[in-house]
């Protein structure tokens, strides 16, 4: 068995509210050094056997098909957990 | 500016439905070699300056107090962006 760690992040561009509010609660906490806070998913896809570049491809395209709205969205990361950037 | 990327996972023992609904629809449209999907979150933190040791315990004390709920969830990796794991 393999995982793959797939990254999405709300479009740059994009007002992250749920982001906004981390930041606000921070500050009232006392954090103050932190200027901005994005929050994004994180997906670990559990695959049969080795990560094939068959397999890897699947996972793009779900990546950018299901697990991401690529209106609103950005794929940042795809990757092998413990491995290399895929 | 320096970006620290903080990643949340569920715990590991316990059940993930939004992993498994997500596992449902991926069959469903025929992606039958995923195993397993878990469904984390993933932040993005933009601080002022260079991250010094004590900025890093910061974002450290908030990924644990506030960003994750320690009862159901692990923070699974702490890293400057583009950087070294922290």
């Amino acid at each position: 068995m393999s995982t793959i760690v797939v990254e999405v992040m709300p479009k740059a561009e994009l007002l992250d509210p749920q982001g906004k509010a981390v930041v606000g609660a921070l500050s009232r906490l006392g954090h103050t050094a932190i200027n901005d806070v994005r929050v994004g998913k994180r997906f670990e896809i559990t695959v049969d056997g080795e990560v094939t570049d068959a397999v890897l491809d699947d996972v793009r395209t779900i990546a950018t098909e299901i697990l991401s709205n690529q209106v609103i969205e950005d794929v940042v990361g795809i990757h092998v957990a413990d491995g290399v950037d895929a």
